[in-house]
């Protein structure tokens, strides 16, 4: 089965001088596809044109790259990564004046641990990694995630389902791969994502389409000892509640178990 | 003729899943060779040591690399530049335990502007572009370059020879491919690169190999305004006055024509 599409060609591989390898000059949205369908597929979409707006890309037709996600996708239950690259050429870090954009379209198995996560909770680490702060790409969902390889990296060895993840100054600014949700009595809170972080597709959905209020705050560890409840959420693996993080553990609260179902009952993903 | 060695064989592509297509996984140096040679290779490599060390990545093995970038550069003066990606494999973020790491060697003609701006002088802007700072992977010559191409993109826009970069605190941290030094009275002075920057190849050589005192210092706007004479520096293009940031000029002064003169009388490229 053809696993990946370049420019909508079945093939393996990339040239060696694109920008994406060179630079990390890409976006890229990760896409939940059930039944050759991907309920948050105008989430995604509208992420992309803002970040191609952002690092002057062309953005691809959403036609093309759309029909390339569900030829890879199938009728099945997986996930695509749908990648633009500024293409080839330049000089050095200088990108072309009319970059010629390459869309890489990836098919990847469905994470097998997601629904065991939704239903009995995830244990968090603390990472020792700080992410950079007050950085000219946060909110994109760009291709410069060392921060977050080292992240995954020490979460693995500290043997964590996920981990929180701070920066230099004590602010929360996420987990590994999601966005976190903060339970404090009344209030939902989660951290922005101006000065680092990605602007989640989760959280978006939660905020428009279920009408969830979802304060922005600066949050420290301090917010996290006190939580009512914590959850995090992507828009592959949902909204999963955080049952430790570290040596202190939270119930599974109703909060997340509300929202968890909104979630499959709107989106079935 | 050959332009690319992925794991020392001729090719043009890699393998769509390279994690340093996919997140920025990777460390790469760029490296002068001139008649066969490259009088820095000492300290490129050592730099890539130190930062597989940091990433977790397998340093490849030092003969084969060199006898990669050598195939490629021939007799030639001219460029390569020497990447190792985390190869393949893991788990999203998350990479293999023991990651078979790859490395690509590609070849580029030698940048034809460089005598120029060693005799005449570089004209800067100011970069709107302000670096993130508190970074977990400063100082490191990693793919996650996205940066950097933003602004080179708005200084080709502003018709710079390079651009001055701050972080959003005002501290200056670097040019766009180079690092700045700034001579005050008989101090010489170049910004730290542990929160955010490269730390240079150039200047490791400077201080080490000509013996030259360059004192790290945390330096802004003022600094710059009232500096007797700026210098960028890189392992390529070697020294080369700064004449001007954005509307002030600068003489081009005795200490960096005696500092080009070690340069090229050393390394002779």
């Amino acid at each position: 089965m053809t696993e990946v599409l370049v420019d909508g060609r079945p093939t393996d591989c990339i040239p060696a001088d694109d920008r994406g390898l060179l630079y990390g000059d890409l976006l890229f949205e990760t896409i939940a596809f059930v039944d050759g369908h991907a309920p948050l597929w105008s989430w995604h979409w509208r992420r992309l044109c803002a970040g191609c707006e952002r690092l002057g890309l062309a953005a691809p037709s959403e036609s093309e790259l759309l029909e390339d996600c569900r030829k890879l996708a199938g009728g099945d239950r997986c996930v695509v990564r749908a990648t633009v690259t500024r293409g080839s050429g330049g000089r050095a870090y200088e990108p072309p004046v009319e970059p010629a954009c390459r869309r890489i379209v990836q098919r990847r198995p469905w994470p097998s641990a997601v629904d065991r996560f939704r239903q009995g909770g995830m244990r968090l680490v603390t990472s020792p990694v700080r992410l950079a702060s007050t950085s000219p790409i946060a909110g994109m969902k760009h291709g410069n995630r060392l921060e977050q390889v080292l992240a995954a990296r020490d979460c693995a060895g500290q043997g964590g389902d996920e981990a929180l993840i701070y920066d230099a100054q004590g602010r929360l600014v996420e987990a590994i791969a999601s966005n976190l949700i903060v339970v404090l009595g009344a209030r939902a809170l989660t951290p922005a994502t101006d000065s680092a972080g990605v602007s989640g597709v989760g959280l978006a959905w939660l905020r428009e389409q279920a009408g969830i209020v979802l304060e922005t705050a600066e949050l420290t560890a301090v917010h996290v000892a006190g939580a009512d409840e914590i959850m995090v959420i992507n828009s592959v693996a949902g909204i999963r509640p955080v049952t430790a993080v570290d040596d202190h553990r939270f119930a599974i609260g109703l909060t997340c178990r509300a929202w968890q179902r909104l979630w499959s009952e709107e989106l079935r993903i």
